[in-house]
Formats: structure tokens, sequence, C-alpha cells
């Protein structure tokens, strides 16, 4: 299997640079005290899409060969991949077809119009979006991006961590959540290919456990119905996560629903910004191990803020 | 009356600079085009204690004599104008002294004995706070520090206005929301201090207009039990600030309820940060006016972001 390479990661960088934010890293002098160790959080809250999925779904456009542009980009998904897809195409005047449930909220519909993209429609089984999906890439050719099982996708999520480490050097620990392990894949391929003396940590909701567990048995063993309020996190590795984490984390930690939603609210009243569950998931981790991370300057990826603020788990 | 002028204002700055934080200004792609003008959001919502109120009670602080510094300082306040001058206070030795309704929120009593004050409970009437404070003050010699009515107070609240201007000196309008009028009493002197040609806007509730109608009439005309979602902007304009006001502010604008609600999503949507609903107020009036801002570089003032998630309008 192909595995990306710290070149690669720079490679998606100078590529995806001019179409993505740089955003920044934020310092909380409170939750530092309150976890006893050096918090440094680089904000994809802040990103465009309001997600760090934005630099994985813009790297596969550009990667494109000039007839694979012609006939566009494809994929299924209700969630922030689809939305990055849709504007990462639209920019850059590739065809954008995404296959959404007909159950998705209307904010979700809305935003992937919103970025110029057409919606096919279809029931909400996993079955039917793949056939679905498969269907319109029959049609039209269009380029199937993969929200995660994707070589470019994982070369450009890997870019947050990249600027992280440019601003600050001195970190001994990264974390990076954990779902479909794409951002961890990416994430931990480039830290290790700066400093290999750098830990690199997964953080997984308990309630959706897969990569721990295949992490520490060594087997692949997708989630069934997980279910859990980090929305981002519901997905299980594929073979292509499962193989770069194996070889580049240290280790995965798994936080508690509770956990989850008090370190949720603990960044929106400490540091004023808005992040969905799925982010809180690094900080719930080192709140649920704090001797592991005592007095250690650790980096964390706060992966997006988008939140439904009528359905607030607190 | 001794009004501040611009010489205070930097004055001041150099005093508070090391105590306080130099906030980003922040700008939205999004925002900008749906407002159709270019906004330049200077972030007191990431200050200390939360809001701009801890500039104008730390300026508060270190102005004070050797002999008055060791008797303390006093206010009665429920909200943000109390951790900022407990705060202020523990950093630099002074003892805070700080009276608060007895029905005040939990999460205010903590935020302010955690700054290290005591806190004297009074009854929830205006009388008895003023009553409860005179008696602690005649006590204890401390010196009563007003949240806006005081010339060191409203110096230290036109500093954000100065870092503003220094990061973005092509402003062609400044709005600052008003509700005692310190933090517009402040800016209005540090913008008109440095150019006479921008703007200076207020930005009011509908639903506690006096501002807007002291303005207008030229008589100062408090409030008479005023109701907004905006509870930072409740309190009516005193002598001081409303002479401040009438001679270097160009405009008041009012918002209503809907609007302001409206744009507090808004900015929690698009721009990922948290804000409290009085900093909605300074995009409110924009929504309310699209052709007098059209096409005009804006900068405005997010007061603060402290929000009881449980409570929100949304």
């Amino acid at each position: 299997m192909n595995l990306p390479t710290i070149d690669d990661i720079l490679a998606a960088h100078r590529r995806i640079k001019p179409f993505v934010h740089q955003t920044p890293v934020l310092t909380s002098e409170q939750l530092n005290k309150l976890f006893s160790c050096e918090l440094f959080f680089k904000c994809e809250n802040f990103q465009k899409v309001g997600a760090f999925k934005f630099r994985g779904a813009v790297n596969a456009v550009l990667s494109l060969s000039d007839i694979e542009r012609k006939r566009g980009v494809a994929t299924h998904s209700s969630g922030n991949h689809a939305a990055a897809l849709a504007l990462a195409a639209s920019m850059n005047g590739v065809k954008p077809y995404i296959v959404m449930p007909e159950t998705a909220p209307a904010v979700k519909k809305n935003a992937v119009t919103g970025y110029g993209a057409d919606i096919t429609y279809c029931k909400p089984t996993l079955q039917d979006r793949e056939e679905t999906t498969r269907r319109i890439i029959e049609k039209t050719g269009a380029v199937m991006v993969h929200p995660y099982d994707n070589f470019n996708v994982i070369c450009g999520q890997g870019t947050s961590a990249l600027e992280l480490l440019d601003k600050r050097d001195d970190l001994e620990i990264v974390i990076a959540p954990v779902g479909g392990g794409g951002l961890l894949s990416g994430t931990s391929t480039c830290v290790k290919g700066i400093n290999g003396k750098i830990k690199v940590i997964g953080a997984e909701p308990l309630n959706a456990n897969d990569a721990w567990k295949s992490f520490t048995s060594g087997i692949l063993t997708p989630s069934v119905n997980p279910s859990t309020v980090a929305d981002g996190l519901l997905t299980s590795l594929s073979e292509l996560t499962f193989s770069v984490i194996r070889k580049n984390v240290d280790l995965i930690f798994t936080a508690t629903e509770e956990s989850i939603i008090e370190c949720m609210l603990l960044v929106w009243e400490r540091m004023k910004i808005i992040i969905e569950p799925s982010s809180a998931t690094v900080l719930a981790i080192i709140k649920e191990n704090p001797d592991f991370f005592r007095k250690k300057k650790v980096g964390l990826i706060l992966s997006g803020g988008n939140v439904d603020f009528r359905k607030l788990p607190f």
C-alpha cells in the first residue's frame, strides 16, 4: 500500500496554500492552569466551511488531471466533507456531484447548494448512498473523492499540523481526533516526518472506539452502530488510514460523552470560540489522563466548529 | 466638566498595556458579502474576564495613589464590571469589595470570588445596592470605581479603539455599543482624537434607547425599566458620558431585539466566535441601515462574550 510521506504533505501544502486559511494557534491561561499543561490549539474551526475537511478536499481537487477536472468530482456525505468538496470544486471550476440522504437537515443541504453543488438525494442507508453515487459516477465519469480513504485527502488534512509545528517547534505531544482516520493519518505522517520524538495521540469517543480497538488488537475492527455526541467521529478506519495510524501514531485514548460535553463547554466559556463536539474530544482525553499530560507542551487540532445551536448537548 | 482627551487615552494605554490582552481584529468574507461592506471586528470577547470592562477597571486601579491602593476599591455590579474590577485589583495587590444582589446567578458569584474578591450581598434593588456600597466605603475607605461614570474607566475603555486604529488606519466608521456610555465615550474620544474624519456611531437596543433619546433631544433622559436581551446595555448615560458623547459621537442607531438575536447567531455561525447579545448590537444596526454602511470600511467593537449557554435566545 502506498502510504503518504512528509514530502507528500509538503507538496500538498504548497498546492493548497493560496486557497485555505492559515488558521491561528490560540492559547488560554485559564485552561493551562486547569489542566496543568501548556495547550496550543490549532483552530480549524476557523477554516473555510468551518472544518479541516476543506484542506483535504481542495488538495484532492487540485490533484486532478485535466481530463478528470472536466468530468467533475463526486462524494456521498451528510457532513462537513460534502460542503468542503462542493466549495473546493466550485472555486476551481470543477463540477461537484454530492449525494446526501433526503433526511439530512435543511441547514446542511443549504450549505452544500450555497457552495454551488447539485445534490442528488438518496434513502438514508449506506447501501443506497453508495448505489446512488455509483450511478452518478457511471453516468458522468466524475472522480470519487472519499472523505478519508483517499491519499490526496489525507495529505491535505496533514497540512494543519504542518502549520502548527511551523508556529511551535517545541511541542512534545500532538493530539488529533479520530473518526475515519484521515485527519489523524495526515497529522501523524506530518509530525513524525518533521520530528520523530514528538508523540502523536489519537482522541476517540469511547462510544465509537473502533480505532482504539483496531490499534490495540492490530486487527481492523469497524464500529457497529456507534452513538456519540461527537457526530464527526462516527465513521470507522479504512485499510489505508489504519495502516498509516499503525505506523505513525503512538497511542489512542478514548473519552466519555460526559467529558466531551464538559470540555466543549469549557472551550466555549473560557476561550469564547465555537467548537463542535468532535473537536472537544482532544481536550477530553487530557482531562481523563492528567498524569500523562502534566507539564507537557501539547498541540491540539480543533477539527471544526459546525454546531446546530438549537440542539446543544448542555 | 473635565472630559477625557486622546492624550488621556494614550496614557491609559501605556499604563494598562502589560496587563491586558491585545485582542485580535477579525474579518469574515461571508459577512462582508452579506452586508456589502468591509467589517473589522475588534474582539474584546477575548479580553480578560471576557469583556472590554477589564481595560477600564485596570486603568482605574493603576491610577490610584499609594494611600488609596491600601484602602482598596469598591463597586456594585452583577455583571462584567464586578469580575473585571475583582481581577484588576487582585492582580495589583489591591483589595476589591464587590456588592452583588443576593439573586445574582451562581456563575457570576463564582467568577467574582474566583478572582479573589469578597462579595457583600444586598437586596436586588438599586437603593439597597447603593446603601450597602456606601456602608462598605465608610467602613474601609475603599475608592468607589463606578462602571462607567468614572474618568479613568472611560480612558481605559477607549484603548480598544486605539489598538483597532493602530491595525487599520483606513476605517471610515467605528461602531461601539452604548449602555451607560463608558465604552462609547472612550471610543469616540479616541477615534476623533486620532482622525476627525472617521464617523463614530453608537449602537443601542431600541428597547433601551435612552442614549438615542438623550442624544436626539439634547436632554439627558434615563430609561425607565428597559427590557432587552442585550443585558449589558440596560443602564442609562450619566452626565459625564452624555457630555462626551454629545461632543464626539456622530450618530446613534437603534436595533430591534430580532435583529440583535439574528446578528448574534450570524457571528456564532459564520465566525465561530462567542459574543454576547450586547456585542451583536453593533452588527444589528448595520443590518437595519444597509444604505448608510454600503461599501464602507467599518470597525466594530465586540464588547464581550459572557453568555449563559443554558439560556440562549435562539
